[in-house]
């Protein structure tokens, strides 16, 4: 059997350090549910000293019935000169009422004199005190060894000392701290090493990417004995962010042969950095190792031409392993591969040589030479296919619309209006709404008219809108809109271009409802 | 002396199989420019073979007068059974003109059977052929030894007897490329080094970020002897991208004591990152290590007060080296700390326990509920604070707005007008424009209005304009709006938010507007 790694997520204490990143009660629930499913086996979620809605959550939180996970409480050793039994954090760390604690000390003799401002002896003492009382509560106690490779390598007697008292108090579990991330992989290797030659207690890793080897530093950790990694799951954090677990979790256990979830739930990865990122607010890096959107998205024509030949050429593991998909992306440079791909989905009789695959290269390049980006909006791009080849079915015609914006000006409660004409099988619908803002009261007038030809349309909703400047000269510059539409099963992306705002969302929309539309049908005939 | 490591950035060629970038003649001859005024050794800028756009840049840039680097045209290996003299592809190489020669090549076994479909000995004799013929045309020849490592780990010999060719036929430089980016660093590392036994030849080391190591794999080959790392300035590149070299170049020189560009010149990493991004047309990844808006940034109250006490509490470098700035974090977490060093740029006199402070930490969390966001949006921040303390000269007032959307429909040409009111010291202007788009038309008749009251107005324009939808469930959400304006050396973000785009955007425009008129008073007074 593979060795068991313990992997630690500090997504909601950590990570919330992030830039803009803001997490609400329901958030954390939400993460803290995601993470226990996928069998992350430590969830550390605050710190109920400083911060009062992290106390709520421990109350909430405390009834969810874990399958896997051991939530953790974060917290600081004691105050120096102070005794720790009335020391208010550390009594606030046990009314989390978590069953194990993770507490932070100094280990860099520098910081303690500086920083904290007291003896190297006392700094001892508060760590010892500390993890022992802790214990005798009954708790596991984890011990963040903050700074350490820096303290290491300023002082590594006292450095190696600090971690003695927490070893002697009795913690369960040793992290390493490299709090500034300023270390590199081979020192990271090469000191724990060191360690375990002098320390009985299981060590873990703490890793942060200022220099960008989170990642290896803390698969180096693991590699020279290691046996607990801690990270957040998308890498967010502080600065440049912790060590990236959605990342580290496939390498320990595909490339590396170790164990830290179950097998079966290797194939939720990409679905739970998908889910995370989402109730984090956050737009999930597409380049993202393992679980990025293009993590296995192909664009130069020789390397699809590889990967049809024969996946293992620019692939180093089947993407499916992970819950991820492979992609081929449009280009000038992808040539025609990606293309007939996308036809064949629609068409099978179509080849690479036939003269629709031509034409349509020749109206996909013309559009992005407008502007259009077909990459992560799918949706559009199977409309253009379908509409050349004939295989769309008109579904209505958008004729017109006019908004009129009310006086918004500074002032609450704006509302813009708007009127539209739509054509459904020569019948048409001229029909208007109010909405918050002008795609909103389009959105709502079309639906409205639409809803008299096709029922199911209030099925749907937007998920995200994302603008983009394509030349960032001017308030007139062209501006591409992407609308992700999701019915809660599935989600489909649309592209609008225009000078106008306004009109590139419009063409986004009436994108998504005719997809949504097309596929309803499909779904019928079926 | 520090040794020598040269670099070699791809950013044209291997970068431009990125998602989403696509490089215009103009773009890549700003880019070349930009990396070697910074000092990168080698630019790799095309395959002339395969693209006709890439052939007229070679014609273009080889007039340019470079100061540091060598020009790099990019290629394959002669086809199988072919002539080299004859092989249509070498002569395109050979007709760019560069002084330096990349071509790529196998090394596994399984590719050379199953991609290329040839025999091992007449793999070997195509690296052969071409090398030794590129030779003998006065080129320097760097060879790019495709899937290395997976060739290496399937058949050692084999791939050692490819390195051997390259190198007997006269190759300057041997370059060891992960081309699926799976490998582990302490594999390259190993494999390096052993290589080193048997070949003379420099060796060079290409990676990708499928397992997030790209980086740390790259060192632990000049750790092991490598003297020659190739990645993209930016890290862009297919899938999950290619070796970061804004992070490796500031590893090998201020971690590891290597030289790679000139010191005096390592203040310039962030600039030129975030020009290259500028004109790449992407987002720099705020949370990039060392150049990134955020790599410096601190958030959590406790790194706050570190910092604040000790710079090294929490910053592995002192970000003034690679030309990045220190960020203080406005949030929940961070405290008065921040707000607290803005105040003071404003008011030295203000401190930490003054009402003024409480009162402007509460306005701030309020705005925040409300969806505001100022992490990036300073300018917004300061005016704020300006508005609260009382020293904010009010330029203007907009007093309302009108826009009328002409039936912008789905045709080109489409307009929109504005018509608004603003009051500037007593006296009102009414006036009206006409638009691409609703907020060009209202940013057009601000400043045709305030140009009547104040001169400078057209100095400035808008250089980003991002759209972040707050809860992303209908058209009806809340939206945030950031746009960042400049006068071609300052840069200054501001922030708006509300449910109706239309007036999200107003508001940062007029804060835009705020903010600049205050600094030119500013300037002016100096």
């Amino acid at each position: 059997m593979n060795e068991k790694i313990h992997i630690f997520d500090s997504s909601l204490r950590d990570g919330a350090q992030g830039s803009g990143i803001s997490y609400s009660l329901e958030d954390k629930i939400k993460i803290t549910k995601q993470l226990d499913h996928l069998g992350i086996d430590y969830i550390e979620a605050g710190n109920p000293g400083s911060n009062l809605k992290d106390r709520e959550y421990f109350d909430v939180i405390n009834k969810y019935p874990f399958k896997n996970a051991t939530l953790v409480a974060f917290g600081s050793t004691r105050r120096k000169d102070t005794d720790v039994v009335k020391d208010k954090n550390v009594q606030d760390l046990l009314s989390a009422n978590t069953k194990a604690i993770s507490i932070f000390g100094k280990s860099w003799d520098f910081h303690v004199k500086n920083v904290i401002m007291t003896t190297l002896e006392e700094n001892i003492k508060m760590i010892y005190d500390t993890i022992k009382y802790l214990k005798s509560q009954g708790r596991e106690v984890i011990y963040d060894a903050e700074h350490f490779f820096d303290g290491f390598k300023s002082n590594s007697t006292y450095a190696l000392e600090t971690l003695k008292a927490a070893e002697s108090a009795g913690a369960d579990c040793l992290v390493l701290c490299d709090t500034n991330g300023g270390t590199l992989s081979d020192d990271v290797y090469d000191i724990t090493k060191q360690l375990l030659l002098n320390l009985t207690c299981d060590l873990g890793i703490h890793c942060h990417n200022d220099i960008g080897v989170g990642v290896a530093s803390s698969l180096m950790a693991v590699k020279a004995g290691a046996r607990h990694v801690q990270g957040t799951f998308l890498g967010i954090g502080e600065r440049t962010g912790n060590a990236n677990l959605s990342t580290i979790i496939p390498n320990l256990q595909i490339k590396m042969g170790y164990k830290c979830i179950e097998d079966k739930m290797m194939s939720e990865l990409t679905p739970s950095a998908r889910y995370i990122a989402e109730v984090s607010n956050i737009t999930l890096d597409h380049s993202m190792p393992y679980v990025g959107v293009n993590a296995f998205a192909h664009k130069g024509g020789m390397h699809i031409d590889g990967i049809i030949k024969e996946k293992s050429s620019f692939e180093h593991i089947d993407p499916v392993k992970v819950g991820n998909d492979r992609k081929f992306l449009m280009s000038e440079v992808s040539g025609k591969n990606m293309v007939i791909n996308m036809i064949n989905k629609i068409d099978s009789s179509i080849t690479k040589n036939s003269t629709e695959t031509k034409e349509i290269v020749e109206i996909l390049k013309s559009l992005e030479n407008q502007g259009y980006q077909f990459e992560g909006a799918e949706a559009s791009f199977e409309l253009v296919i379908r509409k050349h080849l004939g295989l769309y079915k008109p579904f209505f015609s958008l004729e017109y619309y006019k908004i009129i914006e009310e006086e918004a000006g500074r002032k609450d409660g704006c509302t813009a209006s708007a009127m539209i004409k739509v054509m459904v099988n020569g019948k048409s619908e001229i029909t208007a709404a109010e909405g918050n803002g002008p795609v909103n009261a389009i959105d709502k007038a079309i639906r409205k008219a639409l809803g008299l030809f096709y029922g199911k349309l209030k099925d749907f909703h937007l998920s995200d809108y994302k603008v983009r400047v394509l030349d960032g000269t001017n308030t007139a510059a062209k501006v591409r809109v992407l609308i992700e539409s999701t019915n809660g099963e599935d989600y489909w992306t649309t592209v609008g271009v225009s000078t106008n705002i306004i009109e590139a969302s419009v063409n986004a929309l009436v994108d998504s409802i005719e997809y949504k539309l097309t596929k309803d049908i499909e779904t019928r005939e079926k």
